[in-house]
């Protein structure tokens, strides 16, 4: 059986993959620090190199910022479908502090711990060098052992992941017939928990609002006006003030229009996890769900939307005290959007309401701060079903199907601008302090993540 | 009839009296800037040696800031009762930005306008020194006609009004036998209009607080905890939200007790003024009373007190956006109260309200920034009567029992410390630029100042 195969020679070849990991962590390949621009060139280069070694049509292309790397398969295949994108990045955070790093961050090492438990220390190790290899190795095992992948591949990597992407989506649009292909592989994200592997299906989308809130042309004395004059922070307060209702819900007419819960046996497999509040507020000193009456933790943050403020401002709110009545006040709204809402009629029904509880003399003037939808893979989808049972086989321990509270813009890229669905598989750990001094990816992640991708790749 | 001569006497003295207001204009007593210390201590020497040239035992007092200025009649009296405290300040504001002043600040000069009226400009000309001379002119008069004085006064002259005030409490509080009298006249007040005389007879304190909402221990990021972990924004929204009601009265339990309308025939006038909302708040670009119903503008802003939101931050309200979920949000809240309200009482309502609006996981902290009550003359008051008529005499036009927003914290002091109510009368117009460049006052608010002063004074 040539998965067998396959994961016997990624146990055999273990040293030599790490060694391709620890030669690309070398590379200091800091987007966002244009000191670092050669390094950053060099790391494209041998991404591209390192996959043309296993038989991909490597190639750099460049961009107005950082290159991006494409590599088609054009080697023999089991089957012609799907034909998957795998994403993935080769630059890295910067490493200050640098003083707060035990070893150099660009000198990777083994580290075997107190219990026998080993991790690869360095920058990058785990976000995402360690995690991009880890798909790139078990398409190296495949091919060595049977000359060929299961399924069509072609390999997208990024040059500017941690530096806000300029240039991802004029790449994706100048690109969109070679990169649309069937299915996203995305492997940016985490296990549950050390044992036990996840796929991440559903992602929240975000609507960000800045609403102003304008009452007199000028600041105006509490003693000469208060009392006569509109105050903005009365009314900007009364406006967020009737954004929720007493069981946490957003009132805003139609907000949760659209959306449908997961199926039954996903949300079991959550109550079953069991996380209380307790255990997942203890850590930021809260303890009570903030959210909807009735819904869990998980459902709170991973497949309920919310409407939450992000920053307000207005008057003087300095040292000491002063008796003024502001002419504005300003307050940044976010909402965190879930499959099924539309963000554009999010935005409407919010600025309609707000516009609609304006008191004479008051004017409220609003700046958009992005939009972008939730994302979720249908439950039901063969893929998702596909890679949680190779997950489960190579784990030994159902994998997970979770949501993220937050937005992995590339997902939403895909989706949006290749109508491609993503499924996010990734072997990261809650302590890999990523974009954190003393970054590591446990071996554990490295080598059995390799093994996971193999599994799924060959049950595609 | 003595008081006939006195006026007399004022009317031809005018030149001079001019040249005395002159005199003091030219000395730069800028309090707050310890450059001028030197010209405000000659200022107070100045106010002294005048005060003596009348027949006072004036001294200048020193203070751990500027001096003040003591000066009493010991002279003959016509009637031993009242003897009264009369207040002013021979400190200045500073001049910045002097490049706006039409003329040099400290080089006085009476000014024909257009229309013939005249007018005195410098720095001090109507804030304080103008206004507190009509006074002292006034009994210049009155003793150089009558070789007396109608009753027993003594003069107190600030010199850190401007700058804050800082020595006056411990001052009074060491002075206090000798500075007690049975009414204080204070002149730092304005008229109606320029036709209609005004005795500001109640005076509106204030409550500031500042309160924090605290929850988690740190900042999260909205999408890992965005519905589950508590918002303190969304808290003190919600808190604030709730301290007014529909028809814009405050919902503190007892915030209104104690609290009774001034007399009809007070009110009766305020209606006739005919005061509409357009015309107080259209100069701000407003149209809209914005509190209590029912009530008329200027009890708005004099005889109803208020809950203002000074100043409100929390969060990230800077360019651009950012999905946090603060730790905390802050709020200045203060609360202008009228005669009747104990800010003791006031203050705790507010944080009891607080304290039970939390829900689990929030804690308040607060912070207090002041407290005076509301203050009102007796409005059936003999004194406010008779300096009612006398001012009427003056001006043909019937005097004005008017309120003032704000609070004049001296008027405090003397209430508090010393017992003494206050009777607030000054001739300063709207248009007089205190504190701006280009500071005037109206001749005609001099030479009838001082008549008005020799009226009220021969009345009382």
């Amino acid at each position: 059986m040539s998965l067998a195969a396959a994961l016997s020679r990624i146990d055999a070849d273990l040293d030599a993959s790490l060694a391709r990991l620890f030669e690309i962590i070398r590379i200091p390949s800091i987007s966002t620090d244009p000191a670092y621009a050669a390094d950053v060139a060099r790391a494209a280069d041998w991404a591209a190199k390192d996959l043309a070694s296993i038989g991909f049509e490597a190639s750099v292309r460049p961009t107005t910022g950082h290159p991006m790397v494409v590599a088609h398969w054009t080697g023999p295949v089991e089957r012609d479908a799907p034909h998957v994108l795998f994403y993935g990045h080769y630059d890295v955070q910067p490493v200050d502090p640098l003083n707060l790093w035990e070893r150099p961050p660009f000198e990777p090492a083994l580290i075997t711990r107190a219990d026998g438990s080993k991790m690869i220390t360095g920058r990058g190790s785990a976000d995402d060098k360690g995690q991009y290899l880890t798909f790139v190795e078990a398409c190296r095992a495949l091919v060595a052992t049977t000359g060929k992948l299961p399924v069509r591949v072609t390999v997208f990597l990024e040059g500017e992941e941690e530096s806000g992407s300029p240039s991802l989506t004029a790449f994706l649009e100048a690109n969109k017939a070679e990169l649309s292909k069937d299915l996203a592989l995305v492997c940016d994200t985490g296990m549950w928990d050390p044992t036990t592997p996840a796929i991440t299906a559903t992602l929240r989308g975000l609507v960000g609002e800045e609403v102003t809130i304008h009452c007199a042309d000028r600041d105006l004395h509490s003693g000469s006006f208060g009392g006569a004059a509109l105050n903005p922070i009365r009314v900007l307060t009364k406006i967020l003030a009737g954004l929720h209702d007493d069981s946490g819900a957003c009132t805003l007419p139609g907000f949760y229009d659209g959306i449908t819960d997961p199926p039954k046996p996903v949300t079991d497999a959550w109550d079953a996890i069991g996380l209380t509040p307790e255990e997942f507020l203890g850590p930021v000193g809260l303890s009570t769900l903030a959210g909807e009456k009735g819904r869990s933790t998980l459902e709170q943050i991973w497949t309920r939307p919310t409407c939450e403020f992000n920053g307000i401002v207005g008057g003087y709110a300095g040292d000491g005290f002063k008796t003024v009545l502001p002419a504005k006040a300003l307050a940044k709204v976010s909402f965190r959007l879930v499959r099924g809402q539309d963000p554009a009629k999010i935005r409407a029904a919010f600025r309609a309401y707000v516009t609609q509880s304006l008191p004479k003399d008051a004017r409220a003037e609003f700046k958009e701060h992005g939009g972008s939808p939730g994302l979720a893979l249908a439950f039901d989808s063969p893929s998702l079903a596909k890679a949680r049972d190779a997950l489960t086989e190579e784990w030994g321990k159902p994998a997970l199907i979770i949501g993220a509270g937050g937005s992995i813009p590339v997902v939403g890229n895909f989706k949006q601008q290749l109508g491609m669905d993503s499924v996010m598989v990734g072997f990261g750990l809650d302590d890999d302090r990523i974009h954190s001094p003393n970054e590591k990816y446990d071996l554990t992640s490295y080598h059995k993540g390799i093994r996971s991708w193999a599994r799924i790749l060959a049950a595609l």
